[in-house]
């Protein structure tokens, strides 16, 4: 018999707040349908953090992400004041994590949703902007922070999502910045993405100053392919767009770097539904389906993809997807993790 | 016979693209419903910036500003490039607009909305932020651009959003901020929310991360009275609300300063609709009738509110909400205009 593939290692942080629960239930289900993974764990956030461990991850937990160079992570609690830092600021600094890419789509009528038709992708730059974290108490009463944006900051994202757009067969990318303000540092952007973007002609290319093309992407976001956009853009608007495809439990995210990549829920710790049983594994399940896809394990990546939303045709939701009236069924984060293991149907 | 009170000075500018259109509809209206205005007219916008004014304003017109301290402002144009400065910006700045007031009101179900319970108001800080202007090449590769918030300034508009709140019988004040990641800066306005919202203990309090908050605002509206936050947040997801109410062009805009007030519609100059007779003239209006209620000349701000509403329930409709299928009669400008006349009623 031919020997089967070796496993690829693989670094994983349960996390704070719901991220236990969720990686518990995304783990039993990627070994159920056949992932090969070698898994390192690690400790980060609070725990370490309460350690008096300002940066919330103990050094030697690099070296797992240097050697393994795919991290899947859950949300992290960070507390409040006290000098903490941000650790997922902090990782994808460290790591290099250039792009930050963000599927948000609808699965209409399965979840709810004002916007059955959207299906967008948003490349967010993530790491520089106001992400540099250089601020300055100028006077007692004036405070500074630094916005930084460099042209080869500039080049590595935009890049990437004209390649991401051609690779998956996408159509159009956009830009959003505010340049009729910040002339050079957004604009700087801007001027980067017209000059990348004539590199791809097959590709069409669109720009909207970001207040509008934020308006425009809230109450029509079927007009939208992929986007790509400074940092804190990203992070404000990959939020609206993941809430309004019907919640942001279920949208996962790539953090992509030259070599090294981290994979997780778009959103946070959720510390009041810990240890319920109720949070929605969705969002962190569909990183780990991009985490697939990157190592070059598609056959199981598909086969999550499709289980799981064969798990939301048939109604069987957590509490956040969960309508009164239709004729779905409620179910906490292990049942519902069961229900996707029971969909995978038989292993090849 | 009573002598009739005075009119009140007001400085106006038609400004570019839909501008003149949308101000010659607005004054018909404010004076078919009996305004007491005396108007001055200064020239702004895109002739004063191709004459060689990179400020697109004329020494001269602050003069009158300062005199009448109100101004009916319609939108402009900035050219690109060129070292133009944002005459928008330039005007909040040199008159102390700190307080840009952007309600955002659903008027379901004569404007189509997939958010028909929503009345929020944005309250805008107008003046600090990213806003300062102060853009910097550090290297040829390398931009940096300052964000400045600054104790006074956050005082002022969290005191007015309070205030908004009392005067108006609102009953939550929410905030914005990242001050996860901006704890100096964005840190500075949560704290002082925190400290100045205290001081009105009848208000309900609340505050959310801005990229949570914007899921939120996009996603269900209805559970936001009064928002304040920092300028580039504001310009943002002001522009999201108001497009989520049903259209942009309804929107209009109070800039507040101490003893000076600019009002204005929340969409810009549109120069593709320019002289069509297509463009809604509801936002300015709607600024109108702020600065009506400004200068004391409630009476007829309600009367011109009123008969804008009833315009609106009669289904005339100008062609960004008309929509197919609906008995309502699709209208100019200009006839948009005097369908609202026809609905003041006789004056009393
Ligand atoms: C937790 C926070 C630092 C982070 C960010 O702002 O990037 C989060 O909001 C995200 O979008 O991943
Ligand atoms: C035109 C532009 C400078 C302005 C702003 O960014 O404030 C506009 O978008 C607004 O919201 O009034």
């Amino acid at each position: 018999a031919p020997a089967l593939p070796a496993p690829t290692p693989i670094t994983v942080a349960y996390g704070d707040g719901i991220g236990p629960e969720i990686m518990e239930a995304t783990l039993r289900i990627l070994e159920a349908a056949g992932a090969r993974l070698e898994i390192e764990r690690i400790d980060i956030g609070e725990k370490v953090y309460l350690q008096g461990n300002t940066s919330g991850i103990q050094p030697t937990a690099w070296d797992s992400l240097r050697r393994t160079k795919v991290f899947l992570k859950a949300p992290i609690t960070t507390p409040q004041g006290g000098g903490y830092k941000s650790l997922n600021v902090t990782t994808r600094k460290v790591l290099g994590l250039y792009a930050n890419v963000r599927p948000c789509t609808s699965y209409h009528p399965f979840v709810q949703t004002k916007h059955p038709k959207m299906d967008v992708v948003i490349i967010r730059e993530n790491e520089e902007d106001l992400y540099a974290g250089i601020e300055h108490q100028q006077t007692g009463e004036v405070v500074q922070c630094l916005k930084l944006i460099s042209r080869p900051g500039c080049e590595k994202i935009v890049r990437y999502a004209f390649e991401y757009a051609r690779v998956y067969g996408r159509k159009k990318v956009t830009c959003f910045t505010k340049d009729n303000i910040m002339k050079m540092s957004d604009g700087l952007f801007h001027k980067v993405f017209d000059e990348v973007g004539a590199e791809y002609p097959e590709i069409e290319k669109e720009h909207w100053i970001v207040d509008i093309g934020a308006a425009k992407l809230a109450d029509t976001p079927e007009q939208f392919d992929v986007i790509v956009m400074p940092n804190l853009y990203g992070d404000i608007l990959s939020d609206v767009a993941a809430q309004i495809t019907g919640s942001v439990g279920i949208a996962g995210s790539a953090n992509i770097g030259d070599g090294v990549a981290m994979f997780e829920a778009i959103h946070g710790s959720a510390p009041r539904l810990a240890n319920l049983n109720v949070a929605n594994p969705s969002g962190l399940l569909l990183g780990a389906v991009q985490m697939l896809v990157h190592i070059g394990q598609r056959d199981v990546a598909e086969r999550v993809h499709n289980a799981w939303l064969r798990t939301l045709e048939d109604g069987v939701h957590t509490y956040d997807i969960f309508k009164e009236g239709n004729s779905s069924e409620h179910v906490g984060t292990r049942e519902f993790a069961d229900a996707v293991i029971r969909r995978l149907g038989s292993l090849p």
